[in-house]
Parts: C-alpha cells; sequence; structure tokens
C-alpha cells in the first residue's frame, strides 16, 4: 500500500517521478489514436500520461524519445520457449529487444520430459529476468498417454498443483479437443479442475467448425491458434473464440486474418497474436512479435489494430490487468519504434528500466537461479549398431511392410512396399526409405521401436534428436546402422540434441543440455549452429524449409495420419498401434 | 461437472437441446456484424449459434423470433436500485421487459441506512429474480463521517468482510476522490482491502482531468460514470478509464460520448453505460438502458456500438465471463428487438428463458425470501410544531442568517439575510425562504438541526422525506410549523416515505417502508403516485424538473457548495459545520 501511496503522490507531482519518457507519439490502445505526449514513471508503473506540464517537480531522470512512437510492451499470447531451443535467458535476449515484453508460455515440452520438476525449473529460470512469463499448465502431458512414453503423465491432481503456484495463469492449449468434445477421458476432469479454480483455458483446435467448435467451447476452451483458413477463423471470432494469430516457424495466419479485418472494418476484441514455436535461425533473422506485427500491417491490419491485437487484447485475454496500455496505472512496459509502418523497435523498457536499445538487451539475463535441470537422457540399455536394423519374419525373403511416408507439409501417411530380406534383415539400400529408430529415454521403460520411412529423402548418414514432439524420446534416421548408432550415443554424451553423422563421423551437432531441448547458447550462437547443421542435413537430402522438421513431428501421435512413438507405429485417426508388417492389424 | 458435459452433448446434437431460438438475425457483438442466424440452448447456456442445420435432433421447444434482431442482455453497470423507490422485485418488473438482464448495483443508500443488514437484504432479495444481480459494496458509508450521522459507518474490516459474500465483485463508486488523491483517510485503506481481494474498484470523479485524475487511477479506481464534459470523458478513455456513459434522472452523457465516437471513428472498448439513478416515473415513462441506446444511437453510435457498450464491454469491464455475448458456452440471455433504430424490446430470455414480452414480465417475482427490513424510523423524541421553529439568540430583534440558498441545478450556495425575529422566533412570512429541519432517524443521537432555505420557492406548507443522501435522515422543509410537524409524524407512522403537507392535511405521500427508502408496489402505482405527488409539490411552488430532488440532494457533504445534515449546516468546500448565526463560525 505504502509503494501505491508514493506512486498516487508521483502522479501529481507531490513526490518525484522516477522518469519522465518525452518527446514521443503515444499510439493509445483505447482510442486509436495517435499523438504527442509525454509518460510520468513512478516505482516501476506509468503514473501520469499526457501533454509536457509546464509547472512540476524536475523528475530523478528524463529521457529524450527522439519524437518515436511509445507503444504498450508486446505480449506474446502462446508460446514455448523450448521450442527456441535457448534457455529461458537465452529466449529473453533475443525477443526483448524485438519488443516483446510479456509471455504466456506453455512448458509443454519440458513437462513431457521432467513432469512439474520441469515446470519449476522454468518458472525459477524466468523469475529474474528481464521480461514477464506467465505460465500456463500443460493440458495434454503426454499427448496421448497409451501410445507413447513421456517423462511425466499429468491428470486433474497435478494440474491443480500446478495451478496453485505464482505465476501460473491458466490452463495451456487443450490439444485434446476430441476429449472435449466427446467429453472421454482425462481432458474433461483437467478442464473441470481449472474451471473450478477461475483459470482461464486455452485451446488448440485446427479445422474446427460447425456444431464440434461450439461443444469445444462449451467444454470450456476459450480460445485457437491453429486456424489458418478465412471461414474457420472468421466463425471462431464469431463465436467469441479468441483467436491467436500467429506466425510460427510452420505457419502463418496474419495474412488470413488480415482478409477479415478489411471485410469487417474493425478489428474484433478478441483478435490476438501469438509465435507458439519459432527455431531460433527465424528469430534471428525475421524476429518475435515485431514480425507478426510486420506481416498484420502488410495484411491490411492498420497500425493501431496490429497494436492493440498484441498488447490490450491480450492482456484482456488473460487478464492481465495491469498490462496491455501506457496509462495511469499500468506496468511501465514501454516499446519505442521509429516508424508504424516499417515497426522497428529502437528501444524497450519494462518497469520503467530501459532494458534493451538497437536489437541489444541491456542487462545479462540470469536464468540459473541455482536450479540444473541434469542429465535428462536416461537409456540403461547398449546401444548397438545390429540393433538399428530390422529383422524380418523367420523364413520370409520379401516383407510387405507398412512404410511411414512424410509429406512436404510434415503430414504423414502410410505406404505398403514390398522389401527384401538380405541376410535376415530388411534391405534400406533403396534411396527412397530410410530407417528409423525412436528410443524411450525417460528412463522408464527404454522401449526401442523400428519403422521404415520413406519421403525423407536422406541419401547417406544418421540425424539424430531428442526433440521429438510431444515426448521427446531419442530418435534416430538414418540409412546406415552405424551412422545411427554413432549418432545417438552422441546424443546420449551429450545429454540431448540434434546431431547429423556421416561415415562414421559427427558432422554437425547441437548440444541441447537443458531437458534435451534447450542449450544456454545466446541466438547468434543457435542460429550459427542451426546454419551448418541445416547445411548438413541439406546435403544429406533433407530439403524441407526446416530440414530438421520431420524429425522433430514424426512422432506426433495427434498429428495426421500415421506417427512413430517408442511403442510403434501409429495409426492417429484409429488411435491404435499398428504392425509394420503388412498382414498383422 | 455433469451439466457441462450435458451441455457439450447438445451442442453437437449427442443430446436434445432445450430450446431453438429460430428466425432472427444476430448482432455478433465481436464482429459486429449483423447476419440470419439460430440459437440452440441448453441448460441456460447458448451453446450452439449458426445457420440452420440440415440434419439433427428435433429440440425440445423452438422459438420463432419473427425475424427480431438478437442482441445479448443488456449489463447495467452501475446502478443503485433504491433510487427507484421500488423493490427489486418491483425494479426487476419494470427493467427486465425493457432489456436489462444484468444489474451491477451499489446498495450504497441502503447500507447508509441498515449496514451490513442492507446489504444482505439486498442480496436475499435479489437471489430468486428473474434478473441477474451483482453487487459492488458500498465505498462510503457514510459519506463523510465527521459532518453527518448515517445508519452505519463502514471501515475496512467491513469491505472485507462484505467483499467475502456471494455474488459481490467489487468497490463501489469511491466518491471519496480527494481521500484518494491525497491518500488521506479511511478510502485508502478501504481501496486496499479491495485490490487484495482483486476486487474491481469503481470510480465517481467529476470533472476531474490531468493529474489528479491519473492520482485517482493509479490510487486504484477505474471508472467514472460523473462527467459530462467531452474533453473530460475523452482525458478518462485515453487514460484507460472505464468510461460509464449515463442517462440518470439527474444527467446525461451520451450525446457527448456520440461526439467522441464520430471523432474517433470506433467505440473504444473501456466504454460502457449505465442508469446510476432513475425515478420510477422516468423508468415508467422512458425505460432503462432501452433508452440509453436510444439515445446513443441519436447521438451517432452504430447499433453494433451501441449494444457492445451496453453488453460485451460492461462484461468485459466486469469480468461476468458468462455474460455479454450470445456464444456458446455463454448464459442463453438473449433480447430480441423488432428494429434497430427504433430500438423496441419485444422478448426478453434470462438463462434461455422467455421472461418478457411486449414490456410486461412474465413469472410474478418474489423478492421477501422471509426477510424484512423492519421499521427503520426511529426518533427517540417528541416531535412538536414548535421545536420547528428557530429561536433567535437572547435579546435580538434582528438576526444575520446564513441562509441555505438552492439553485436550479440543485447546488447550493450560503446567502447572507437579515432576518427579523418575532416572538423570539426567526420570521418565515417572506415567501423567500423557509424553514428545514434534519432529523436523525436512525435511533443513533436523534440529531435535530434546523436551518432556512431559500430557492426553492415553496409557497406553503410542508414536504418531507426519509429519502435525503446519503445519510437518509428525516428531512422537513415548510413555510408552517404545524404543517412540518404533521408531515415528520406522517413518515414515522408510515415508517418512511415522502409526503405534503398543506393546512394540516397530508395531501400527497408515498409510502417507502423498505429502509425509508423503497416501496413493494409496482412501478406503475408508483409512477401514479409520483404524479400526484408532483402536482401537489408544484401546487405549492416547487418547479424543478423533479419537484422533490432539491430535498433529496440537500443532505449530501460532498455536493458543492453547502448542504445541511443532522448535525448542521456545512461548508461543503472546507468540509466543515458553520453556524446559522452569521457572526459565528
Amino acid at each position: 500500500m505504502e509503494h501505491r501511496t508514493n506512486r498516487v503522490r508521483a502522479a501529481r507531482d507531490d513526490a518525484l517521478l522516477d522518469l519522465i519518457l518525452e518527446n514521443i507519439r503515444l499510439l493509445n490502445v483505447y482510442t486509436g489514436e495517435i499523438y504527442p505526449a509525454e509518460i510520468g514513471i513512478s516505482g516501476g508503473y506509468v503514473v501520469r500520461v499526457g501533454m509536457p506540464r509546464i509547472t512540476g517537480l524536475e523528475p530523478k531522470k528524463r529521457h529524450d524519445g527522439g519524437g518515436r512512437v511509445a507503444i504498450p510492451g508486446l505480449i506474446d499470447s502462446h508460446v514455448h520457449i523450448e521450442s527456441s531451443m535457448m534457455s529461458p535467458a537465452g529466449f529473453a535476449a533475443a525477443v526483448v529487444p524485438r519488443g516483446t515484453t510479456s509471455l504466456v508460455i506453455d512448458p509443454h515440452e519440458i513437462a513431457n520430459v521432467m513432469g512439474l520438476e520441469g515446470i519449476r525449473y522454468m518458472l525459477e529460470a524466468t523469475r529474474a529476468l528481464s521480461l514477464r512469463v506467465f505460465v500456463q499448465a500443460p493440458s495434454c502431458v503426454p499427448a496421448v498417454p497409451k501410445l507413447e512414453t513421456a517423462g511425466a503423465e499429468f491428470g486433474p491432481q497435478e494440474i491443480a498443483e500446478i495451478l496453485s503456484w505464482d505465476r501460473v495463469i491458466g490452463l495451456a492449449e487443450v490439444m485434446d479437443y476430441v476429449g472435449v468434445v466427446s467429453q472421454q477421458g482425462r481432458i474433461r476432469e483437467i478442464i473441470n479442475v481449472a474451471l473450478e479454480r477461475g483459470a482461464i483455458v486455452s485451446g488448440h483446435c485446427p479445422g474446427l467448425v460447425g456444431p464440434d467448435l461450439a461443444a469445444y467451447l462449451v467444454g470450456g476452451a476459450r480460445s485457437d491458434h491453429e486456424g489458418t483458413d478465412e471461414d474457420e477463423l472468421l466463425e471462431k471470432l464469431r463465436n467469441g473464440m479468441s483467436v491467436e494469430g500467429r506466425i510460427s516457424s510452420y505457419s502463418d495466419s496474419t495474412g488470413v486474418l488480415g482478409n477479415i479485418i478489411k471485410r469487417l472494418g474493425e478489428l474484433p476484441p478478441n483478435l490476438v497474436f501469438c509465435t507458439d514455436d519459432r527455431f531460433p535461425q527465424d528469430l534471428f533473422r525475421t524476429g518475435h512479435l515485431d514480425f507478426v506485427i510486420k506481416h498484420a500491417l502488410s495484411a491490411g491490419f492498420s497500425p493501431a489494430q496490429a497494436v492493440r491485437a498484441a498488447t490490450l487484447n491480450a492482456a484482456a485475454y488473460h487478464r492481465l490487468d495491469e498490462l496491455g496500455a501506457i496509462a495511469p496505472g499500468k506496468r511501465a512496459d514501454i516499446v519505442l519504434v521509429d516508424d508504424l509502418d516499417a515497426f522497428n523497435v529502437c528501444q524497450v523498457f519494462i518497469d520503467g528500466k530501459l532494458v534493451a536499445q538497437d536489437g541489444r538487451i541491456c542487462a545479462s539475463q540470469d536464468d540459473r537461479n541455482g536450479i540444473e535441470t541434469g542429465n535428462t537422457v536416461v537409456i540403461n540399455r547398449e546401444i548397438n549398431a545390429e540393433d538399428f536394423l530390422i529383422r524380418g519374419r523367420p523364413g520370409r525373403q520379401v516383407e510387405r511392410v507398412r512404410v511411414l511416408w512424410n509429406h512436404p507439409d510434415y503430414s504423414k501417411t502410410v505406404e505398403m512396399r514390398d522389401i527384401d530380406v538380405i541376410d535376415g534383415v530388411l534391405d534400406v539400400s533403396d534411396k527412397d526409405y530410410c530407417l528409423v529408430s525412436v528410443i524411450e529415454r525417460h528412463g522408464r521403460t527404454n522401449n526401442w521401436s523400428k519403422a521404415l520411412i520413406g519421403g525423407l529423402n536422406l541419401t547417406s548418414g544418421a540425424v539424430a534428436t531428442t526433440v521429438s514432439h510431444d515426448s521427446h524420446n531419442l530418435v534416430i534416421v538414418g540409412r546406415d546402422a552405424n551412422d545411427m548408432a554413432v549418432a545417438a550415443s552422441e546424443l546420449i554424451r551429450l545429454g540431448g540434441g540434434i546431431c547429423c553423422v556421416d561415415g562414421g563421423c559427427v558432422c554437425a551437432s547441437i548440444p541441447l543440455p537443458i531437458a534435451g531441448l534447450m542449450s544456454s547458447e545466446p541466438l547468434s550462437v543457435m542460429a550459427a549452429q542451426f546454419d551448418k547443421m541445416n547445411q548438413v542435413l541439406r546435403r544429406q537430402g533433407l530439403n524441407f524449409r526446416q530440414p530438421i522438421s520431420p524429425l522433430l513431428l514424426m512422432t506426433m501421435p495427434v498429428f495426421p495420419s500415421y506417427a512413430i512413438t517408442d511403442k510403434g507405429l501409429i495409426d492417429v485417426e484409429k488411435q491404435e498401434l499398428v504392425s509394420i508388417w503388412a498382414d498383422e492389424p
């Protein structure tokens, strides 16, 4: 109360202001206007916004905004820090200079590896950053319990515990929309726990429209970031769903949303922005929410509309009452941009302190707080090259095999192929397909599943990763069993990461020692490592926009239409395991 | 959870819908569009909104909307039911047919009479109504403790208790803005209690702009309904304050807000509507929020803007997540209007049930719930005519007197007059001024203060009221001491109300037995009683738009510039008592 009293006094010059931010033009997210103003700051809060006063005490400090436009700090409505493969500190250093001052994170990936400890790690690691981080409790750990082995399983009890922690403000993307609309399984109980505690329940429902969309909303989910179709997104907006316009490393819905804005002639109050998953090289080259806003502007948003979506609307959705606007009583999270159309972020203030300038963060970020994740790659069995080979059944010289087939949009089907059995093992000398292994790496079962995968165009060597959604087991794809063994062993040695092996040698590797998902290296190093990795991967034949993506996504039992987990080949539509042998179910 | 599951099933036709509202055009408050739709309802909630389905189970019931426009139920963001002088049931019957389905009430008046019991009464009396009533804890009971005697005094402890009760969602209008900006007195502690509990703190700050407005916002207040000046209201909107556009019985800010909307080219998200105080005859003749919307439309709001202000924006301000829109998961509070420009409300649904049609409420309203307020007019002294006279000081034949002077806008000043002392008492035979008495009626002190008042033009008889803001003591104004005694005795006999006496006879009276503030009579009876009362008051010379208003407002120690309370004459600017004798302080 004393602090508030001090701020009230500063507002009317009964006490010194800490800072006056002067010579700026204010983009007012309430009225949509842009006008010259100055901002008085005390105790980390905005306490006065208006025209320069003739009289008044001299503040402790003045900051000349150089005529730039002041907007509220940007709020990412839904993001997985883990997808950047950077630690929270590295992520902060990467995105704060881009104008992002608040994140609503879903620590879904680390939760699938480390359970409650993973979420505690993220809370600790974000406690002292120059970046506000709010957490949503991951709703689907693992995505499909019976079809994969994750490092943890969350039921209603775990969700209730997480929701009781400080800075946890909601339930994260309810990917199990089938469970919601059918009211089957654990998700109904999990949502109930969240709603009973007054938590916002965020959603994830690609393509959902009509009665099923209505059922999903009635079931408690409030938002979606997956939609990319214009009719679908308009229907979601009309139904009161918070649509989280997104530019991830996989997807961009801003163009479609621009069409909707132009059609409506206004910004719906339930439109916000998010980035969801962005690779380090994308953060490095194109940016974060600043990039989303730039695209939105090209797509037909006015600057006030784009900024409002990324600030006031996001704060309203997540009930972050002190954020999202530059007004008396709000936190002094302020971004100065030189030109609204170009949207270049020049300076960033959080709690009234200059934290980034000219693309660089000012203070070094500490996310250690004395806690460590330890080595999370726990495989209690030997890794031998021959174990990566797939044996034919006794007496067969040819096997008709279900080959998992990757398509350019990373969806997967199954193709039936007749494969020769040579020396007892399936012959993969055909360039069309190669070997894949998924090894449970949480020390729980050490399951090891194997299959053939096509559509990758891998021409030689092997690639391995401990990042593989959503259970993040160890995935190894290869043309050569020996290279696969080398790759797997290298990642076990590193405690997680991504590596490429060719001719028995490690050609490129990105160590990700934090939960096998993240690195403490800064953005520029991560981007350089990725550039090198991608060069190698392309040389090995992987020609996707993000060459590693097929490996990260092939393990998802909720992504159409087939997947491979540590338990085996999965028919996603039927939600069941299938044999690799065509003549078995 | 079972109920929600049933609703989810109904949304996708796995269970029967209770009702389909068909053949309507939907005003979508998210997108601003109007389009043909049908609304599926289950368990009191909207579970589906969209075009008619080809297939699907036949619902339990269908309702033909006759091509009318469906809008969400209207939400009054700030209202005192007591100002209607009707009980909550009578109020519900009066406003629900007008399209109002939710109120955020400030039971400030009954709290000043009955304390916590008064708020409990309002909660009980609104529990079973066909109207959703949310309560804010009155912040200023009484308005100025040292200058008046109310029936109760609320400090932080009482506020904390009220905030713990069901349906109490915030702290009501913080009228003591001086206390907030100076951080002096009880209001600072009261606001702190509210903020600690996450309650929304509503405001009241006529004319406040500049650093003091900023200080008021930083101090915790969020809204204002008092402003009527265009620059002031624009400044409030720009500062993120929720501006509650108001048409009360005293004031109308919709015209000015219309100018602002036209200037901005859009509706700010922080603009909502309220009615604050409306007399029964105003509710009867012109309406409630429907009247506010009609005025807003004339002032330049589009229908979508006006409706959004009265629904979605209000729900967002008060965090009423299930209200303010017609969308899956929201309460089925729906209003059908025949024509958006004329805005005639035809049918009203609450929780999916038809509760009003063609201007009449369908179900009888019960607000008794077995609780009674009892007789709250407790005066433990005799009322004799001569006690209303004002004695001159010994030996004086003329007294120079501070005469309280009422102006057409109900503001009051003091005029100095030389008054003859005849037979020991001040002579009021001059038609310019008359006698006024204020008698404490809560049985606490039985204070009896007296003064002269001018500017009323009362030509004969006496008028008395137990409604007198904010402490609601017994006020009697008269030219004749005997008539004053008759009027006071009549109100004591009635247990409160308003009455006019002339020539020793009661010419008109409105019994208000509920806390001396409200009646159980329905709107038509109340309007007729008021019409008769006003006729008599006008004959007695009171020619204000609402003839009784000066008596209701002359006791307010926070209304410029002078007042009279049970303690005596008040200098509002100095916040102190002054003698009626000009030669005494």
